[in-house]
């Protein structure tokens, strides 16, 4: 085999591996959403947004920036999970790359401690827009909608 | 170094990067279940199973056949479900993949609507048997018992 | 291109599937503790951890050593959960692997069959330490504290 060939073949592979480094990566910064919002980490829960990434969890207007995602730790009804002692936990993401951008779909839940255990307070289905961008993949949209009976949920779930 | 043992090289890393990919396939195939039930969605669900693959949840005989799991979005028990609130959630597999088979195991809820909040309506243990196709890794078994105490669904968790 | 180009090109590339290969297996090790411990396999929950591994979940003095950690089959209050049936739930961690050593954060959840469903009867955050070994990653140091409204568990969840 010649290096002309070789090189091809490296090539497809490094591809390859690319997609695999892609997909492990958003699955990183999907489940890096839980211990951001619990542990109260504005930097980390911004950091996983772009700059004028969206949040849009079906209560008032969407949340438009990072900054503004990074506020969630504040409001009023998050302390007061909190301090009740919450956990957001997300399910393993169906994802799907598309050279710079990728969909992902999963369901969310936030459980509260409610007297003899946790109650499960919100189940959510979730789609994210992701795309690439110089320090990695982050978060452009992110819809949430309650699985409460409501069509508007269980669209977001058809990848 | 000459261009046999580059090639040598380069074929092992090849070898590898395919059992990622067959891991990171069937973290997507499992993890697409909860979306495809909860979002109604026949075809999607349909596609996760081989033509004669089974689902054998422990009520009445196993389904047989991708068109019979795909039916399961009309069973009423699936359409009270479904109009109350429901998530299918399954947490992340533990995946082992021998050539071309695999089996996982993981652990499967279904958290339904009920006044505040959402009850986890059934917990079950899951093995799947998992083939690769020529249009990739489907089910080709997949066995759900419910964690209620019972021997069987424990014997399942053994990998 | 000239086989000394191609060779460091290879030996790039077989440094990034390393790592992905890492992520898997920290990824399967984190998911393979719930089966362990919900199918009473204590060889599978041993081979979890480091001869002399941690665990620390807040009750009483740490476990030391792989072996007891495996003792915790067998403890009086998880043969209670067993008996009821019940299912230890972890969400898909966020990893950060550092050359022989890696951390994971995620949290863990113990379902417990209660009447009319299962009631999450403990919900933690967890850091997970890791160490790679002949025999694959390992559990150096696991600490565990439930997500009850106290700053512990926060604080482990900052990655």
């Amino acid at each position: 085999m010649d290096a002309a060939l070789l090189l091809r073949r490296l090539e497809v592979l490094e591809a390859r591996v690319r997609e695999l480094e892609d997909i492990l990566a958003i699955q990183r910064l999907i489940a890096s959403y839980g211990p951001a919002v619990d542990g109260l980490d504005r930097e980390a829960l911004a950091s996983l947004w772009t700059a004028d990434g969206t949040y849009d969890f079906g209560i008032g207007d969407p949340l438009k920036g990072r900054l503004a995602v990074a506020g969630l730790v504040d409001l009023a009804s998050h302390r007061t999970y909190v301090e009740a002692g919450c956990a957001h936990v997300l399910s393993a993401p169906s994802i799907r790359v598309d050279g710079d951008r990728a969909v992902a779909v999963n369901c969310s839940q936030v459980f509260v401690k409610d007297g003899n255990g946790w109650r499960a307070d919100r189940t959510s289905a979730n789609r994210w827009e992701l795309v690439r961008t110089p320090e990695g993949w982050q978060v452009a949209a992110r819809i949430n909608r309650l699985l409460d009976g409501s069509e508007a949920a269980r669209e977001l779930l058809r990848l």
